[in-house]
């Protein structure tokens, strides 16, 4: 691609960050509480922005219900227009409720999943209220000990939910049916890999994709492979971008595995589905237990960027020759010049195109929001999961 | 289960034995020769038939295709059913050639490809004539760079072979397509999942179904998850039962993992697909690298039905109400309390059943079979990978 | 070994279990809260010595401090001593505190180091103050990204404290030295494997031992091997028994691995090292994030005492000689014989012989023991990992 | 760093080549033939010299016997000599023949035992005799089967062989113990950690040190954690550099984790251990299965440089500022920094320095090598595994 379309297309990209990164966040073992939490949704959505500001790419912000409930959804969709943002997809919650210990819509109790349905089906309502097209699914549901419970009946259970569900939304909406291979389940999960999303998403039609979470496999699993799997199917949904050594460790993403962004990427850049026209939700899913915050999203896009500049600067023309000779090589060897090319300066460009600093983060330093932040919101409970 | 049902149910299981597993076989390091190796397929044939004489439910052989070639199927089915066995799957061999260096139905060369095809075909009359109603697919193609080749394009090949193949094959042929998380390839592989192969099955149609091998996953992977899921959408086609302890290790099934495989067993159970009614092929696939191949065949029949019995033994009425109410501790206590049952009494008794030694092994050591094969098997080259 | 002598082991056989497997537990996702819950470290004292009362061989309560911190150690071990158990090993924390997001002993701040230090001094005072020979260290300490911070200045910073610590124990304390994968750390843990511990222990002298969790090993771990390692070298000093399919999971001991757990257990019969005049300590560490506390501890402890019976139960004369000979298939074979044994019934006489009800989990049950302090523990603040 | 001392550094770097590398190389599945393939030392030792012609930095070759057996050690030294290089480590094989089917120097059966003993001397002899100072040790040794032998009686065996070994070294000699995770054992390995290699090596004395294969851990395991904590103990003995997806795929190192390499490398370049005045010895052991092997080794000398390269580039100084500051994200931005670096234009001017074209593997290829060798080596058997 000519330098000139990869900027295009970089300026062009969209990338969600997700309001529960800016509130606090941790282990089983301790949340390191922050300065400057937001309180609300209200402050989310504000800081959501502030990323947008310095980055241009990150015009929308995924919520969670009910961490961001608010009175009135019209009102923070005002908001976050008024600051320059979107809201997106719409996160529900069924994991937090001490009822919901033995799972939520694959819970042996038939109350229990009513009341999981209720909450999926008033989230179907909030999605269309914030104004966004995307409904985000993602289950704790699992069993700890082998024997607890049918796996079997669970997935009928799941099913019918799911069906329900997909029922009840508009034609415009898709629902985003995430997969994750374990925690806070340790034996099984009910949805534990993209095959099993798939298939649900298979059985309910058009508007059901697969959500891919960066940080949801197994120890080696080639993610790259199962995007381009699914985008050949027409059915990925989009990302929870984060990055890991170990579990679903919800690092920034691009710090654990530059080179495995770079190829996911790489497979989206040849199925030509970087830029949202092609209806792949890019959206941050991670966890900063002991770094800043917003920073870290700023970086965190900033990483996505860079593995997107370095994908679309594959000669793919030359690609396809080393391919079909069966020169391994080379092909390889082309591949890796992408990626060892420093595409710092092709993104400070981007940034001038878009009019903006290029350099978000020294700029976000030099912007006293940080300082206004952690004096204006004292007092309040500081945001977290749960909150 | 009543006591009777088990031993009915554990009478009429079938557990078919690979060819290749009475020939040697290693690792990469080495292939450490044994005496009394087969030559031949015929020779094969006539171990398999050993191990169904000593254990009474082994009664069919699976074949490779080249290693098992003969002149005249038709002769080595009549010889089969001379020794009491018939011929069960039959596995085509499409990755030791030197042209299939970069894959055989993914290759870029469509030359490569047709060649490889035309094999398959072959495989599908091979499968009529030796009286199975098999076709067992196993594909080493993938990559081992980055960039090496196109994931997506080979996907469309592979798409292409398996459909030319599905169509050759007559209506009561079932097509069995596995999968494997890595290994020879170690970048990609073409078939890495359940999910890659089911959906490949799902757009070839009802003949085609996944076959598993408890040794192709990822580690931590919940395997008896994936054969519920397959259950339940109808398309378990069968096992390749082995065990591992860090890769494709291919011991003996139900060394490594007792438990895993009753629990695998116990969702065949709970899905009513133990015999061979249900069908779900049961079939080994091993490596007998340092132990003697045939008694370790048996001893791995032996695995496979104790885990069966226990996993019959479970007391479903009670595990269902324990289940209802929630009650973690007595399902899971339900499970463990069957698992920790001594079953080998209740397998010496279906052995009397069935008419045979209730101790197989050494029955098989006093047989004198061993003796012979080793004093008699001499010249001639030895059966391995390859030949 | 003959089964009195079986028996006679097994009944002198010293199972702690830990205080805060009374107390509520969960993932970072949520904590399920239960009825009964101990409100302070007597009401867990009391929980642990019913779980001795109906087990027979868990007769100490390993401690964590600050969470069972109590005005009066004296008071709280003649509690324990009223209820039939002793106070068993200190558990220092030194991550929970907002000071130790960069860690504790390894934190780049020496302030902070100190603080830390200073906790594991007073941990030793309150280790003698209690009547306890176990100084229990684990550290969360680590790094979350790439470049953080030196590993090499952090492990001589831990070094120091260690050093510092250990010159502080009297000479019948033994410190024990936990090692983990990863979590809360996800990039690099200061402690991540029993190398590193054993090398800090061989600095340190022979008063400091590596302890061995069972679920924190890299997937694929062979344990056993880890722990014949130890004892050979004379450096085993205990065990955090749990389980696990991936992670840290903290599962019920022998729930998701019991050939595992009953190879461990060979190992340590093979090095006579089962009863506690061995000097190995045996403890468990689980959450019982969804399944009742006490009937949970209960289960555990059995399902050690099985594992055990069963490796006491091999017959090594016979195994010492098929391994002479190479014979794989016999060894092996002699060692499931074992497994496969039901050694229920066993257990059911050593609990005979120990003067308690041979079904622990139908006596407690029985016992009226849970519906009092669910009726009786009402107000206050239930413990928790923080309390 | 300042770039001239990067350049100076970098120039200086030693990266020794494998004599194996250059043979046919494969899979259990199959050995894919190649054309040019040596028939012999003699002609391996020219290819390795071919390759330390082009990249200018691979003056040596590590040599495996018997696969390399020659008549005259000495011969073959002069060979190296006229061809520019040096002979390397010597690599003992005590996996190859039948009687190692259970293991060599921990084989149960003593007479075994000492043939493996007799070829490890052997082997101190010859690296005497081709003048090299390191004796490197892989043992194949382990286990299949739970019971099969005694881990601990093997760990006696091993520490009695290594002692032996030892005490017959001269004292400028250095003996590299590596460990491997798993294969061709699949139950235990007798040194599968770098733990249990330290360990023997602290018993055996000074010379002998942990030899690192990059390809030999448990999934996720934080390599530069490990050479970290063995540079601290000064027990670094070197590197056998590959890359790995899965298992010990034993790819072109830097392929499949340039990060994780470059995080390697920053660790030594922070315990000033890059060039060989250090004394940590840079190998590459790696199969080249499908690619070209001249090329392949030469690209992986290159990865080896640019990661070097990279790590050399780190900005130390404002480093230990964020690190001492707690600044998380500046200590990680720091190296990301150095990491986005695209470091071949200075590769190119080390290249030039040292007198050599700037793209080796464009020079490589317009230098005629390739086609000359396959034209040249028809007949005669190609080098392999096991030849």
């Amino acid at each position: 691609m000519h330098t000139d379309q990869v900027r295009a297309t970089l300026a062009r990209q969209h990338i969600e960050t997700p309001s529960w990164a800016y509130g606090n966040s941790g282990t089983r073992f301790k949340v390191f509480a922050q300065q400057g939490i937001p309180r609300d949704a209200y402050e989310k959505v504000s800081d959501a922005a502030t990323v947008h500001r310095f980055t241009g790419v990150a015009p929308s912000v995924a919520l969670h219900v009910p961490w961001d409930l608010v009175d009135d959804w019209g009102k923070l969709r005002a908001h976050a227009e008024d600051e320059g943002v979107s809201l997106g997809a719409v996160n529900p919650n069924t994991f937090q409720e001490d009822e919901y210990r033995l799972g939520s819509v694959c819970n042996p109790d038939p109350a229990i999943r009513r009341k999981a349905l209720d909450h999926l089906l008033e989230c179907v309502e909030i999605t269309q209220q914030v104004g966004s097209k995307h409904l985000s699914l993602w289950f704790a549901d699992g069993t700890n000990y082998p024997g607890q419970d049918s796996i079997r009946e669970r997935q009928d259970r799941l099913s019918e939910a799911l069906a329900a569900t997909y029922a009840a939304m508009p034609e415009d909406m898709t629902m985003l049916v995430e997969y994750k291979f374990f925690e806070p389940a340790f034996y099984h999960t009910d949805l534990p890999d993209w095959g099993t999303s798939l298939l649900h998403c298979l059985h309910l039609g058009p508007q059901a994709k697969v959500l891919v979470d960066t940080g949801h496999h197994a120890p080696g699993t080639n993610i790259e492979m199962i995007v381009t799997t699914l985008l050949r199917e027409g059915r990925l949904g989009g990302f929870h971008f984060n990055s890991r050594f170990y579990a679903d460790d919800d690092l920034m993403v691009g710090s654990a595995d530059p080179f495995g962004l770079f190829r996911i990427m790489f497979e989206l850049v040849q199925s030509d589905a970087v830029t949202p026209d092609a209806g792949v939700a890019f959206m941050l899913d991670q966890c900063h237990n002991i770094e800043a915050k917003i920073p870290a999203q700023i970086r965190s896009v900033m990483n996505v960027q860079e593995a997107t500049a370095k994908a679309l600067l594959v000669d793919l023309d030359a690609l396809r020759e080393a391919r079909a000779s069966g020169d391994v090589l080379r092909a390889n060897g082309l591949l890796m010049d992408a990626y060892a090319t420093d595409v710092r300066p092709l993104l400070a460009q981007v940034r001038e195109d878009l009019g903006i600093d290029p350099d978000p983060l020294a700029a976000y330093a030099a912007s006293g929001y940080q300082q206004r932040i952690e004096s204006e919101r004292v007092g309040g409970a500081a945001a977290g999961w749960g909150a």
